[in-house]
């Protein structure tokens, strides 16, 4: 199925998210857009164009020969009910985030392809952008060494959504960043969040997501529907640099700060270093310079190149399940005024297919 | 001893504050300075300048008629050891920051104080700046309406203290800051902390406070000794306008937004407002101007007016048992792995001297 | 032919700009799409969609009676080869700036869209940006007092030109924006320019214009295709008020400061004010918000407005024409080393149709 | 004189400027500071501190042969008439900026220096900064390449000088910099200057400078007292790098951008390279620390090191003579309209003291 050419795929959904799918898919080398299918057959067309098929009917679409994958871009609600037949009848699936609406729905899809041997991929489009792919490289060269703490800020006056909070709204951006630029991904020990719904309207507008992963490292997340000012940053501080990823400064999107304290030998055979000497390191700031692309091109690039090499694409279904599961995590959390919560783990459904 | 034209004041310690309090002291209407003491005499000298005494000895300092005042500013560990007897002897006191080292030692000196109707007063320097005068004075007039939610970050790379952690160096500022311009003083309902201790230097290094205070409202504060980069911001949120306070930004410190989210009328009879109609104000914003003042000067003004009129000062010592608590139940949440703490109260330690 | 509720337009020209004006075209209520005239019909279908006419003669378009207008998107050595007949044949003219590539051709094309009293507007998208539009309104209203002096730095690395200098390139934006926004448009006493070609491009690449604009008051401003960094700033210096526009700010792009010099009063009937006394205001500062709209749905508008009401738009012929006057003046002033040179007026033209 | 260990100095004058080289004197190892001379005794008692003598006697002061040096903190005018007794006194004679009141008068101090072979230096305080000292040490090695364009910008809400202008007040700085940065030293083929006067303050209080320096380079200055916002920023381009200096930034004053245009080859034999292949470099940033020191000391080090090697200063007379003759022909290009001013030479001054 996979050795022609191009690949075929249709989008399923075509409200907000949809006709960009389906733009980067026609626009691309490796795809050929074969269908779109909404239950809005008019929305469906102004998205298809010429010689795309158009329906109402998933089962259509799904008993194609030429169609190999299908995009998803439906509401979180209903990914598991269009991911499951898909997956049975063969299909790659491209789910955009998040990847299910529960962790257990999306264990499901996980499983259903680890079963059929099909490439299950989470559209983290961030993941996909050259911040970000540039971050990952730095960290796995070693170039920030050991990471030692993130902070992230991601506020704004943001709509108020009647169905998700302001944690399943934003955070899903910062932790599937986090699963692809951390060696080990996202594998927080806990998850302790702080939700404030001042304006008493219903679920959290303001939330703190505090996550821990392991030897005192410790990440936070700062996720805000009511700051009258936007920012999109982060802290990565590491043992050798620092890096501040600016979002909303495109002149100078990374810098690298070669500056630090180091804690180097230690005076006695004691288990903490608090009588180590303690230096600071002032170096230079080095801020690299990212090529221009779109990143839902990269995207679609690598949703076909996981299904010709027979791999787990870089934000598989599992990292959109690890994303997920320190959702719930939170949810927990937040009903529990803060106290740390556990983070599920599925552990067997790992390294059968191992990632790029 | 307060009907003359000028008050006579000690300075005891003479390192790092005590020569910028001896500084303003001298420079006063309000004050003049007649002794500094200190068990480095050399130093001592260096801060007193002509027609100063001298000394090693408190005794001799609290001895003197010409001495209304005192204040201290020698480590946090010695405050209470100076400043009882000071009070004992009939002298008014000023402290640095903070108050004592322990709640239990800065209750003692508050209750002796009030026994005796003397003032001790807090140095919280930065609620006399410009900025957070302003602010106070903003949210005392409604221009803010209800706080919403505050968001106080504090990062720098900075030296990795000896005997403290982030929270105890950095906090102070703003939970001072926090007691100084909320209309109701700073009285969360609880205190949840996370620390991180990443170099494993003994001691956080990284710190995040969460205070909810009431009614859905949540504070919220970043401190942080390894970032490499410098950031002094506070966004204030409420009900009519959003402030942002920007202490490195020399040219707009404070930005008044008329920006926010609106929830009106509402359908149900219901307790919350979820289905409530929610409208976005998207107005302009407003920078006011501020006046050019050492925050030190107004400090030692508002000393001497408080000495003078009777009255409480504006950062009297129950604002500093307050900061004192907080800091105190930031340990015990640390310690128990983030769990909400609960912050001590002295109810019966107030009302009787109202402040200004 | 304005008599029906649309009007009808051709785009001539689908290269770069041609598409963003047939999108607003399309997507206006006052307007019909009714073709595209291109050499190269496969770029005029790809702008057209459907509906749309492409033809490659532009007697054809001309000839069409529901043709009401045309806007011209072709490059500017030919824009008065297009403009002349389309006017002849009684059609409106929209032409992309500048207006022509010499004042003589625009003299002509101005000349004779008012012997004919037909439209014939400048597309300086610039002036109809939520920015400017302000701008000009606070100007209007005195909120600035009489202008002193405008700075306008337009800085980045840029194409370099074949065809066209860094003056002709670049400044026609702050000249177009600068006749929008004074008052009595942009009639400076004459220009001084300096241009450097340190490349050896054969072109100046970096330019400074000064525009003495009477009574003292001075224009200058800077372009420059080498410039590592992006800068779009002009800063509007008034008796009462000083305005700084930051295009590249999102967040804060217009701020109005209360602050500047007053000279008061007068100790002698001299006629300098040398020995007036001079203070200082420190007020707050102000930041407008603006709507979001897009300029170029605007622009059409203005276009058609000014066609239906029989007036000259905000943006019309001679702005264009005196955008042009400066641009050659400019590129005497550079041949002579600088030295002031005239600014060629047409003063026969003005007055008979007001602009709005 | 010069053989002992530290060198005598006396301050002249005692107002702003005076106690800040008196400070740097005094905790210098290099100098003994001993004796401030000013006509107000008691504000030179007020400077001098212990074991420094105070006279109102210029003549008292030159009589001393335990001093090696004076450095002049008096009004510009006055400089010619206190440094010519001091330099026919035998002693080395540091200047506060600028060097004098006239291009003559500089003149007649560095011949009269050069006569006696006595150290003459200017203190360019700016060009003693860690940044300053940084781009100087970048353009030297190369780093940037040739300079093809500099465009500096110094403007803020400034004092209305009674007797300088804008150019005399502000621009010293920016050419005294350019001296120090420029591989050959400020040596422009003319200078054109355009100054504004729209407050009708009798002296321009908005000024801009425009000097090319050969082959095609250009530096450009603007400098402005009516600025409601203050900018300290220089953009210097070179055909390998290109550096912007943000003098307010104190993060990160310095950034070297790795980005710019490349004329390469040429096609034709043509003198001029309109038809080269244009190439555009979009490279990392580089923005490299800066220790901590303070310019003044530096400065005082950099007297002290001249007077003992026998060798010109960093910043001697020559180069405030430099900055002198642009200033003078700043004020004929403002009086001839902005034509280009010639740079009055002295060139049989130079070269004999060569510089470090």
């Amino acid at each position: 199925m996979t050795t022609g050419k191009e690949l075929g795929v249709a989008v399923i959904g075509a409200g907000y998210w949809g006709p960009n799918l389906a733009r980067n898919f026609r626009s691309s080398d490796d795809w050929e857009l074969r269908a779109i299918c909404d239950l809005d057959l008019d929305r469906a067309r102004r998205v298809a164009g010429e010689h795309v098929a158009v329906t109402t009917a998933l089962d259509e679409v799904l008993a194609r020969d030429d169609i190999d994958a299908i995009a998803i871009a439906t509401p979180a609600r209903t990914h598991q009910a269009v991911a499951l037949p898909a997956l049975e009848a063969g299909k790659h699936v491209l789910v955009e985030k998040p990847l299910a609406d529960s962790f257990a729905h999306g264990a499901q899809m996980v499983r259903s392809a680890r079963e059929r041997d099909l490439v299950l991929m989470a559209d983290h489009t961030y993941c996909y952008t050259p911040a970000v792919l540039k971050i990952r490289e730095l960290i796995a060269a070693g170039s920030l060494g050991d990471i030692l703490f993130i902070d992230s800020v991601r506020i704004n006056l943001g709509l108020i959504q009647p169905d998700v909070d302001v944690f399943w709204d934003l955070a899903p951006h910062d932790l599937s960043i986090l699963d692809f630029i951390l060696p080990g991904g996202l594998r927080p020990t806990g998850v302790a969040a702080h939700g404030a719904d001042p304006l008493h309207a219903g679920r959290p507008c303001v939330g703190y997501l505090t996550l821990p992963f392991g030897d005192g490292a410790l990440a936070h997340i700062h996720v805000n529907w009511l700051s009258p000012t936007k920012i999109r940053q982060m802290v990565i501080g590491g043992t050798r640099r620092t890096l501040v990823w600016d979002d909303l400064n495109p002149q100078q999107p990374l810098s690298v700060y070669d500056r630090g304290v180091d804690l180097a030998g230690q005076s006695t055979g004691g288990t903490d270093r608090s009588d180590a000497t303690i230096s600071y390191r002032l170096g230079d700031t080095w801020a690299p310079a990212l090529p221009h692309r779109e990143a839902l091109g990269q995207m679609v690039t690598e949703f076909a190149s996981s299904i010709r090499e027979g791999r787990a694409s870089r934000t598989d279904g599992e990292s959109g399940l690890r994303v997920l599961s320190v959702l719930e995590a939170t949810a927990a959390s937040v009903r529990a005024d803060g106290a740390f919560s556990q983070v599920e783990r599925e552990p067997d459904l790992r390294g059968k297919v191992s990632a790029a």
